[in-house]
C-alpha cells in the first residue's frame, strides 16, 4: 500500500493534524514521499527556512510550507535568519531588500500581482530556493505549487518557475442556505451554517479555505443564489456571520461575496418598491453597501439571480437588467465592489404545447441587446450552456456575443444532472471542451477561455465561477473521487490552458501518491467517466430525461409535459427539437459564423449534439451508419458495460489503496453499475415501447 | 337567494352561533325554513319540549334539537314538564315510565340499541312527537333525523319512523399527524393537532364531533395509519391528548381509536424485539392496554398498518399477520377493545421489469389463507379495490373470500387520486357501486354491503371506515361541494341501501335549502361528477397515470418505471396488464364464480375495467364500435366539455346561492376546467406520440 490511508492523519509530526481527524484532507495529504531524491536536488535547502514574517496570508503560507515539508520528509525545517547558507526563502517582494536583490528585472516584469516565482539561486551546497510574489496571496500560491512539485517528486534542479493566473476572478459559489441545507448538495449538510447561525466547526471552514487557496480560488459567494428570508438578512442583522466568515477566508486570500435578494429594499427596508430607477431604492442600496463595508472592508460584492425562477428582479418594474445591475453597481463602486449578475433568465411558466418559445434562446434574447449598457464593475455570469448544466449541451451563444461587457463562465462542480456524486463523472474533460470552444468572436481562435479571461475584448473584470460540490461528509464531496472535480475546477480557473490529463495526474499524485499502477488506473477512470455517464443516460444531446425536482435517475417524460421549457418531443417516429433557423426555433442563428452554419446543417452538426439542434426520425442514419434508435440502444448497453469496467478497474487496485477509500469508492461504483442498468432499461424500454423498432442485436428490452 | 349564506351564521337566535363564525356549519346550517307548513302538521307540538335530562349525549341531543328548531323557526321551544299538552318528547327508553308507556311492544322489539324511533302520539291539538331510543346515542341520531325532516319540509303527520344502523362500526380514519400535517389532506392543517400538542380550538373539534354524529359515525381513529415517532408516544406520555379528545368525542357517541406502531415495544418499551410470539412483547402490550384503559375506559382499540410501505410488522420476525393481530387482540380483549388490521400489504420494492408479480393479488395472497385464524375481536380492514383508491378499480376479491373473519370496508373520502378537492368528484356513486357489487360469497345476492355489515357470514364486528377529507379550511373540505362526500359516506355507513340520489338530495337540502332549481342543478352536478373526472383522467380502468408522490395531475409514465407495482405497460401497439388466469397474472381467479369468468373473458368483462384485466391493442374495437385509442381520445375531449358544463350549470345558480359559496365553487370549477384540459392534452399527446394513430375527428393533439 502506497499511502497510509486515514490512519496516517493521526500521526502528529507538526502537532497540527488532530484537527483534521474528523474529515479527509483531500489533496492536502502531504503523505510521506517516496521521492526524497527530488529534495536532494537542492541539497540542504529544505532543511532551513528563511521567512520574513509579514501579514496573515504570508504566515499561513509559511505554516503550510512547514507542515507540508515536515509531513513529507518527516523532519521540520529549521528557521534561519541567514541567507548565506542553503535554505528556502519565502518573502513578498518589497519586504526584504536582501531577498529582493536575488531577483532580476525580468522576474519583476513578468510577474503579475497574484503570480509567483520559484527560483533556485546558487548551486548546491549553497543553493537557496526562493519563493516570492508581489503579493501575500501570490506567495501562498507559490508555496502550494512548491509542495505539489515535492509531492510529485519533480526535479527541482535549477528550477525557474514563474506563474501568473490567467483569470482574474476565480470564484466558488456556495449554494448553502442558513438552515444548513445545500441546494443541489450531495455531500451532507453545509459546513458554513447550521440552524441559521454560523457552524460551530470553524476549523473545518478554515481547512476549506486552505483547500480553495491551494487551487488558486480567490473569491467565494457565501450563500445560495436563491436568497430566502433568512439569507436576505445577511446584509442586515446577520452581518456578523458574514464578518466572521470573511475573517476566516481572508487569511487564505479569498474575498467573500454574497448572493442578495433584489427585493431587499422591500423585505428589509420597508420600502414599497424595489424599482432600480427609484431614488429611494438606489439610496437604500447605497446605505446598505456602506453598512456592509463598515463591517467587511474588503467585501467582494453581490451575486444576483434576478427575474429567474420566481426570484424578484427589474422586470417586475418594467426595467431591464442593466438598470438593475447598474443601480447596485453604483452602490458598491465607492468601495471597489463588483456586481455579478447571472444570465439564467427564461420563462419557467412555459406551456409545453407552445412550439415557438425556445428556452435555449432566452439568455441571449434577454442580454445581447444590452451589450455596452453595463457599468464597469458589473459582470455577467453565464452558465456554460443555454439550458442548465445538462450532461451535454452546446456552449452558450452569449460567449463571444457581448463585446463591451464583462463576462464570467459559470460551471457546476456539484453533479446535479451528472450523477449527484453517486456516479463517477469527472467534469474536467467537459469543462476543457467548453473552454476551448471557438466562438469566432474576433475571428478564428477566440475560444471561450479568451472571453472569460477578458483577453478577447480587453475586459477588466472576468473569470470563472464554479458551484461547489462540498458538504459535511467526511470526504467532503460524497464520492471520494468527486474531490477531483473541485480540484480540477480550481486548476482550470487558474490556467484554462492546462490539459485535463495534467490536472488529473496532479490530483492523483496528491491524493493517492505515486504508485504508477494507481496513477494509471485512476487517471483512466476519471478521464473516461463523463463519456460513460453520457452513454447510459442521455446521448446525442437530448437532455432532461430525469426525474423532476431532484433530478436523479431516468424519467424520459419527466420534463416533457412541464412548464420548464425542456422538451425532447419524442413521438413514434422522431425525436429532438429543430432549433435551426431554416425550419426551427432559430436558436442556431444566435451563434456567430461559422458555428451557426455548423450547427444549422445536419451534415456538419457535431453528432453528440445532433438531437439538441435537429429533430430526426429514429431511422435516420448517423455517420457511424447506425440509426438513431440503434445508437440509443447501443450506447445504453455499452454504457453499462463501461460502468462495470470502471468498477473492475477500481477493483484491480485492491491492496494499493487504503481500505477505507477502496471500500467507499467500490460501494459507489456498485451503486453506479446498478443504477446504470436502471438507466439503460428505462431508456431502452421507453424508446422500444414508443417506436416498436427492435434492437438489431436482440438484447433484452422490457 | 334562498339562504342567507355565511352572513346568516352571525345572527344569534340561541346565543350559540358566534363560535362557528370562523368556519362553515356544513350541513348543520338549520337555515330558516320556508316549509313551516310541515310543522303545522304537529300543531303546537314543536313549541314545547319535554326532556328527561340524563347523560351527556342526551343533553347534547337536547341542545341540538333546541338549536335546530330555534334557528329554523325563529322561536325557541319552551321546556315543559307536562306530557298532557302538545309537545316534543325526548327520552331514552327506561328513564321515564311516563314516556315508556307511549311505546308498544312492537316498537321495543324492532329497535336495536343504536336505533331510534320518531313517533306521533295522539292527534292535534294534543299531538305529541316522541323521539326515543334504547341508548343515548340512538337518541342523538333520532334528533338529527328529526331535524333533517324539518329541513326538508317533509310531512310529519302521523309519523312513525323507526331506524336502525345497518353497520355496527361506522368509522372515520383521520390521517392526521401530531405536527398538524395531514397525510393526503387537501383542506388545510389538522384541526386536532398542532406542533405536537392538542389544537387550541376545542370548539371546532366539538363541532366536528357534531358533524360526524349527525351522519351516524360512532368511531374515529385519531391519527395517521403511518405512525411516526411523535404519534408512537400517544399510547405513552402523550396519552393525555387522547384522553382530552375522547372526552370531546364521547359526548357525541363516538369512541376513539388509535393507529399504533407495531414496533412500539422496541421504540417505547426498550425491548429488543417486537416479535408477536415473544412473551415479553405480549406482556408489554397487555400492560400498555391496561395503561390506556386506565385513562380512557371506553377506548375503542387499535388500527394497525403492519408490514406495509416500510412499516414494521410480524413478517420482520417470520410471523404471520394472525400472529400479530391476535397478540394485540389478547391485550385489548379484557377491556372490550378491537384490533382493526389493515390488509394494504404488498411488495413496494418491486422491479418494474418483473412481469410475474402483480400487486393486485397481494392482499388476497397475504390474508386469504389465514381465514379462521383471527380472534373474535380482530377485524380486517380492506380497501375497496386491490390497488389503492384509483378513480376506477374492481372490488377487492377479499370481500367474500373470508368467511370466518370480521371484515371492514375502507373507503377514501379524501380525494387523493380523484382530484384532491380541487376537482369536483362526488364519490357516493362510486361507493354505491362497490357496496352493491355481488361477491357471490353465499350464492347470488351477496353484495359487498352484506359482507361488511356482517350479515352474510354472521360476523359480529364489521362495518365501514372512511379516510376523512376535512381540515382547517374555513369550509372544512377545501372544495365546498366535497362536504357532500363526508356527508354521503356517513349516510352510507349507516345505511348502505340508501340510493346515491336520496343522500344527495338530503345533503343539498341541508346545505343549500329547498330552491328546486338549486336542488336539481347541484344534484346533477354531483351525480355526474365522478364519471366526468374519470373520462378526462383514466378511462377503461387504467390507473396510476399521475405525478408521483403528490398524485395530482397527469403523468402517464409517472409510476411506470417505479417500484410500486403499478404499471400500464403501454407500448406502441397495446396497453394494459393481462390479469387473466389463462394468459396473465391470474388475478381474476381470486374472484368467486361467476365474477372470475366475467372478468376473465374479454366478452363479458365490464368495459370500464377492461384495461385493468386485459391487455389490448389500441385498435381493438370496444362494444361501442370505437377502437381503444379512439375511446381514449373521445373521452378526453368529452371530459373537458363535460367539465365546462359543470361550470355552466353552476354559473346558472348565480343569485340563487350566496356569493361566498358561489364564488368559491366557481373558482374551483375554473381550475377544474383548466386542469381537465391539461389532463386531456397530456394523455392524448402521450398516446398519439406513442401510437401514431390520429384522432378520427382531427382535433388538436400535441
Amino acid at each position: 500500500m502506497t499511502n497510509g490511508g486515514m490512519g496516517s492523519c493521526k500521526r502528529s509530526a507538526t502537532g497540527m493534524n488532530e484537527i483534521y481527524k474528523e474529515y479527509d484532507r483531500c489533496w492536502l495529504r502531504y503523505d510521506e514521499t517516496r521521492h526524497k531524491n527530488c529534495l536532494s536536488d537542492l541539497g540542504d535547502a529544505v532543511k532551513y527556512l528563511y521567512f520574513n514574517k509579514s501579514g496573515e496570508i504570508s504566515r499561513n503560507a509559511y505554516t503550510e510550507l512547514i507542515e507540508g515539508i515536515t509531513r513529507m520528509t518527516g523532519s521540520r525545517p529549521a528557521d534561519t535568519s541567514s541567507l548565506e547558507g542553503p535554505c528556502l526563502v519565502l518573502s513578498v517582494f518589497g519586504m526584504d531588500p536582501k531577498v529582493d536583490s536575488m531577483l532580476i528585472e525580468e522576474d519583476m516584469q513578468s510577474m503579475q500581482v497574484e503570480g509567483f516565482l520559484i527560483k533556485q539561486v546558487n548551486k548546491p551546497p549553497t543553493a537557496r530556493l526562493l519563493i516570492t510574489s508581489k503579493s501575500e496571496r501570490g506567495l501562498l500560491y507559490g508555496v502550494f505549487k512548491f509542495l505539489l512539485l515535492l509531492t510529485q517528486g519533480k526535479s527541482l534542479e535549477n528550477i525557474y518557475l514563474l506563474e501568473n493566473p490567467k483569470n482574474k476572478l476565480r470564484m466558488i459559489n456556495q449554494w448553502d442556505n442558513l438552515d444548513g441545507s445545500i441546494e443541489r448538495g450531495y455531500a451532507g449538510r453545509s459546513i458554513l451554517y447550521s440552524d441559521n447561525v454560523l457552524a460551530k466547526d470553524r476549523e473545518r471552514i478554515t481547512f476549506y479555505a486552505r483547500l480553495l487557496a491551494s487551487i488558486g480560488i480567490n473569491g467565494i459567494v457565501l450563500n445560495n443564489v436563491n436568497v430566502h428570508r433568512e439569507e436576505t438578512r445577511l446584509i442586515d442583522d446577520r452581518i456578523d456571520i458574514v464578518r466572521q466568515l470573511a475573517d476566516i477566508f481572508r487569511g487564505y486570500g479569498i474575498r467573500i461575496y454574497l448572493s442578495i435578494n433584489f427585493a431587499s429594499p422591500i423585505d428589509l427596508g420597508g420600502l414599497s418598491t424595489a424599482d432600480p430607477l427609484d431614488m429611494d431604492v438606489a439610496d437604500w442600496w447605497k446605505k446598505r453597501a456602506d453598512y456592509i463595508y463598515s463591517h467587511i472592508p474588503d467585501f467582494g460584492g453581490f451575486l444576483v439571480k434576478a427575474d429567474s425562477e420566481h426570484r424578484p428582479g427589474p422586470y417586475t418594474y418594467g426595467r431591464n437588467h442593466a438598470d438593475g445591475a447598474n443601480m447596485l453597481a453604483a452602490a458598491l463602486k465607492p468601495h471597489g465592489g463588483l456586481v455579478i449578475w447571472r444570465c439564467f433568465v427564461y420563462n419557467c411558466q412555459q406551456d409545453w404545447r407552445d412550439k415557438v418559445t425556445d428556452r435555449a434562446k432566452a439568455a441571449y434574447d434577454n442580454y445581447k441587446y444590452l451589450d455596452g449598457s453595463f457599468d464597469a464593475n458589473v459582470i455577467l455570469q453565464v452558465k456554460n450552456g443555454p439550458m442548465d448544466f445538462q450532461v451535454r449541451e452546446p456552449v452558450s451563444p452569449l460567449f463571444g456575443a457581448m463585446e463591451q461587457t464583462n463576462m464570467m463562465l459559470e460551471l457546476q462542480i456539484t453533479q446535479e444532472y451528472t450523477g449527484q456524486q453517486r456516479h463517477l463523472c469527472y467534469l474536467v474533460t467537459q469543462w476543457k471542451e467548453i473552454l476551448e470552444f471557438d466562438t469566432y468572436a474576433t475571428g478564428e481562435g477566440t475560444p471561450v477561455k479568451s472571453i472569460v479571461d477578458g483577453s478577447a475584448f480587453g475586459r477588466e473584470h472576468c473569470g470563472m465561477a464554479g458551484v461547489s460540490n462540498i458538504g459535511s461528509d467526511h470526504n467532503w464531496t460524497g464520492h471520494y473521487l468527486a474531490q477531483a472535480n473541485l480540484y480540477g475546477y480550481g486548476r482550470l480557473a487558474w490556467d484554462p490552458d492546462l490539459s485535463a490529463e495534467e490536472i488529473t495526474l496532479d490530483w492523483i499524485h496528491c491524493s493517492f501518491g505515486n504508485d504508477p499502477v494507481v496513477v494509471d488506473v485512476v487517471s483512466e477512470m476519471l478521464l473516461s467517466s463523463w463519456p460513460i455517464y453520457e452513454s447510459y443516460t442521455a446521448p446525442l444531446g437530448i437532455g432532461w430525461m430525469v426525474n423532476p425536482n431532484h433530478h436523479y435517475g431516468p424519467n424520459v417524460d419527466g420534463y416533457e409535459y412541464s412548464r420548464w421549457g425542456t422538451y425532447h418531443k419524442a413521438d413514434f417516429q422522431a425525436i429532438g427539437v429543430d432549433r435551426t433557423k431554416v425550419g426551427g426555433t432559430g436558436f442556431t442563428a444566435q451563434y456567430r459564423e461559422p458555428n451557426f452554419l455548423r450547427f444549422e446543417s445536419l451534415e456538419t452538426c457535431p453528432e453528440e449534439l445532433v438531437l439538441f439542434f435537429h429533430r430526426l426520425p429514429y431511422t435516420y442514419r448517423l455517420k457511424s451508419g447506425k440509426t438513431v434508435i440503434q445508437h440509443i440502444y447501443d450506447t445504453h448497453f455499452l454504457g453499462v458495460e463501461q460502468a462495470k469496467q470502471l468498477r473492475s478497474k477500481w477493483e484491480s487496485l485492491k491492496g494499493r489503496v487504503d481500505t477505507e477509500r477502496f471500500g467507499h469508492v467500490l460501494s459507489r461504483l456498485n451503486e453506479q453499475v446498478e443504477h446504470a442498468k436502471e438507466w439503460r432499461d428505462v431508456i431502452n424500454s421507453y424508446f422500444y415501447r414508443k417506436t416498436g423498432i427492435p434492437d438489431e442485436k436482440g438484447r433484452t428490452i422490457y
